[in-house]
């Protein structure tokens, strides 16, 4: 896993996906104490940064074997970001999910050309349907961050902030990245290396799921004891990946973690500040870069807003809690 | 008014302006029966395609007369683009307000760095007052729409929107724009003549409040009967501008009218399918590309999404209505 696979990644993705905006407000800079920039990944197609890695992936794939169809675990954003990549190369997605999974995300991902097998959770493995299924059609896994090629594509954030924030005459900033297994966040690494060696990445989890950050203190995978208990779905994983972690460790500085209120606060702000829609786990890179100033040190931060993928009833109740 | 003017503009603007992206789904495309492309100025500085007109007018008056600072009256998006754009100058703004203004938009335009200066609707004339305060401080009366100089910053939305469908290979277009006093409109409109000459400019207005759509049929000038009662607040406007019509009416073809109610769905339907937050005035253009295709030609809509400022508890109702 190297630069040169982000910028092959890159190439491939040319005329696929959206070139994100940065944007920016002075309310936010001034709540932060600091020039904040939004890269709006939110504004991507399907709604979310997966759809670079799921592009990147199946893009990658030999044609014969990308002609047998490709298979994805999730019931959020990757498996949209896959159904709408397969569709776009004309090849079928089967999409395992929970059958308790939300009836949008399930109509959503049938809508976007996937074929979704919903799988009981209590007495199901979806492991197991999974290797069934891909014994007997032949199909390909995608797995949602610990695939180089999936690193690769979600790396080309990073050659687009590096870009911008030059345009910008920005040399030294923290660049704060919603995590969960670290597929963003090494991607994004990865690619600042090369491009903007002043910048230094900062992983932002949710309290009480920052296995990131715990690991990055000891030098270890760290797990989380919970699997689920915050609104920030998106971004809830067991431990960094195998793959992502060494990368992460490397290149990116201490972990930040935020409550759910403030996750909701930023989405707030994010709609009054920015219109933008963010998710709970799309909103916690800039609840830190907002609410953890004290931790903060560059006079730039830039923040990822890597998702909008929210139900309007939540959306509803974070704009009532939190709105300016 | 011309296309040289816009072209200066644009030049002025660069750099200060952000070129908004243009945004898809497939699932507005399926609603719509045809491709829609959606030119997200929601995402503009201050929240609205307003900061364009502001920047070009500020930026095109001579520096001794603008370092006396400037002048606007407006409740809205008019208000911030201008107060924000002279901040940026180093300018003082002077906005009249009516006193029963939302206390949201007062406070933002103060935060935005301008002296808001109150009246009373029922018993005080706000170009009285203006014209007292013009005449005191110097100061240079910024048009909403019916001044040229505001209306080249506006069309530089023209100039990105065939810019970016000639890199998608269109070259036949209806152009949907949410249509107030017809700066936006007729700027995009000169642009377009110039620049995609298959495309066509439509404007699209509340009901009850199609003083454009009406002038377009008769030929002249037609008002509103009435100045309030719509949710469209952005784009209640008396009658189209002087200036402005005689553009509007030889360039573009027939209006559309929406209601307040489908303006919230198509909220909604940004909300869930383009993470963007519209406000109902800002909304219409979209609306009109979803829910009136019988009168529609084209296979490709571009749609303007103008504005994003909206009240939490507007959007809320939005959603709690109309999300998927």
């Amino acid at each position: 896993m190297n630069y040169e696979m982000i910028k092959a990644a890159t190439a491939r993705l040319d005329g696929h996906v959206r070139h994100t905006p940065l944007l920016s407000s002075p309310f936010l800079d001034e709540i932060a104490g600091r020039r904040v920039l939004v890269k709006a990944e939110c504004l991507q197609h399907t709604g979310s940064f997966k759809f670079r890695g799921a592009w990147s992936a199946l893009s990658a794939l030999d044609p014969p074997v990308r002609s047998r169809g490709v298979l994805a675990y999730s019931s959020g954003n990757h498996a949209q970001g896959v159904a709408h990549a397969a569709w776009l190369h004309g090849v079928a997605a089967t999409i395992i999910m929970p059958s308790d999974a939300p009836r949008l995300k399930i109509a959503n991902t049938r809508a976007l050309g996937a074929e979704v097998v919903l799988y009981d959770r209590a007495n199901e493995s979806r492991e197991e349907i999974g290797a069934a299924l891909a014994r007997e059609r032949g199909l390909t896994l995608i797995k949602p961050y610990d695939e180089p090629q999936v690193i690769a594509g979600q790396g080309s954030v990073g050659l687009e902030i590096a870009e911008e924030a030059h345009d910008l005459g920005i040399t030294e900033a923290e660049v704060l990245v919603c995590c969960g297994g670290g597929g963003l966040t090494s991607g994004i690494a990865l690619a600042l290396e090369e491009r903007a060696p002043g910048f230094r990445v900062r992983p932002v989890e949710p309290e009480g799921f920052d296995d990131t950050a715990r690991s990055l203190r000891s030098g270890e995978r760290e797990s989380n004891p919970a699997q689920a208990g915050s609104l920030c779905d998106a971004i809830l994983t067991p431990a960094p990946g195998e793959i992502t972690f060494p990368i992460v460790k490397r290149l990116c500085g201490p972990g930040l973690a935020v409550s759910d209120d403030e996750a909701l606060r930023a989405m707030a702000l994010a709609f009054a500040r920015l219109k933008l829609v963010a998710e709970p786990g799309g909103a916690v890179a800039l609840a830190a870069a907002l609410f953890r100033a004290a931790e903060l040190q560059s006079d730039h931060v830039i923040v990822t807003v890597s998702g909008g993928n929210v139900d309007a009833d939540l959306f509803a109740r974070a704009l009532e809690a939190h709105a300016p």
